[in-house]
């Protein structure tokens, strides 16, 4: 039976996350529905999974997710096939690709990358409304990378976990954060992309929320030194919202969409 | 009594358009509905004049209109008055400039500026959808970029105006079209940038949906110099579709904004 890998974005406002969840729309459920039009199995509820599980409101650019079919579809024709039966959510296949039978969209998966976009300025945002989180002044980029500079390596994460985190530990190596500050009318966009195997349960959110705490100088940067090393969810910033977030990418040991 | 100039963003996609309409949503009404909150004469029908009546579903980010206020006000206090008033519309006010009473935000424009947003990929956009043209193929930008060359400077531009234009004259000076190629996930992204002391009505829509065709491969960069010297409506190439189009920026012998 081919397995197929799908790359997948996504405008995740009027989804209550990836993962189907029962009487709430869900991207996984959209999918699926798109495969039970090709696809007997899917149409008798077999289930797809995917790489990273976003939450409610979180978008993708690159969630990357493994289904099994009857037939050995032509690629390009699976990815255009999903796409006509996809809409007319906002939900697209960017590309399909066969992979080996052990292939599997999260636990091959060595890498994930996201990107948080935070816009500050005092009008409300039109063309951009649930796609970044907006604050209201300006902040101070150097600081909040003098404080996401004690983020990078290997650490453990429980500060900026959620209470709900299944993961069985807390350890993790976040392998690079970077912001970038760029002007937009009548304000500033500061775009946040953080890349590491695996990320905890809100992690990104914990810890953008708490690196806007550093950039409104609310808090030194020193301080996200010591409230990583406290260990306690009790010393995170505020998680921020998740409608600024993106999955940009997952990365495997051999890119199933290289060909 | 006090004249303001407002700089205007707004997202087109629930609008008729920017001008007022019997029992149809326009921006002008919604900014004018806002200043009733703040001013008697517009609470009971007075009306405001901005520099570009964009059509329905075009956006803008720097449109500009004009007010006569009752009191002097404070222009920052002004503008985050009106953006309260103004939610849950996609449109703000980015910034109130007290302006001379001879100031008209229409007649003493000297510039308008305006950007299309074209992508070119096989998969339906999630993100951008209704605030980008979506094509399936990538373009020819060199070509589109020579048939572009053909339009800038005076012309009478009769082949790229609507037959519903009610300007007195089709002659018209285009100062600038450049065109960006940029990479999109798994696409491109052309944006047009047009800048004139004042378009024909569909002007930019008649120009882009001509250049499509050159990029496309179906017109020889130079038919659109036989096009524009036809002074043909008939001659023009499809108008494409309102929602690419961005009224980015008004100029004016002084800029009000800039203090």
């Amino acid at each position: 039976m081919p397995r197929f890998a799908l790359k997948i974005e996504y405008d995740g406002r009027p989804f209550a996350g990836w993962q189907a969840q029962a009487d709430q729309p869900s991207v996984q459920q959209a999918v699926e529905t798109a495969l039970g039009r090709l696809d007997p199995a899917y149409a008798a509820g077999a289930r797809i999974a995917a790489a990273g599980r976003t939450d409610a409101g979180v978008h993708a650019s690159g969630q990357v997710a493994h289904a099994d079919l009857a037939r050995a579809w032509d690629p390009f024709r699976l990815a255009e096939a999903l796409n006509f039966h996809l809409k007319p959510a906002p939900v697209a296949v960017l590309a399909a690709a066969p992979v080996p039978a052990d292939f599997h969209a999260r636990f091959s998966a060595v890498e994930r990358r996201y990107l948080f976009r935070l816009v500050a300025r005092r009008a409300p945002l039109t063309h951009a409304r649930g796609q970044v989180w907006q604050v209201l002044n300006p902040l101070d980029t150097a600081a909040m990378r003098q404080a996401a500079a004690h983020l990078v390596g290997r650490h453990d994460f429980t500060t900026f976990r959620s209470s709900l985190c299944q993961a069985q530990s807390p350890v993790k190596s976040l392998d690079e954060i970077t912001i970038e500050d760029l002007p937009v009318p009548h304000g500033r966009e500061y775009r946040f992309s953080l890349r590491a195997r695996s990320f905890l349960h809100n992690q990104v959110r914990s810890i953008v929320g708490t690196l806007e705490r550093v950039g409104a100088g609310s808090w030194p940067p020193e301080r996200v030194a010591l409230a990583l090393a406290a260990r306690d969810r009790a010393a995170c910033g505020p998680v921020c919202p998740p409608q600024g977030l993106y999955l940009t990418g997952v990365g495997y040991p051999a890119d199933p969409f290289s060909a």
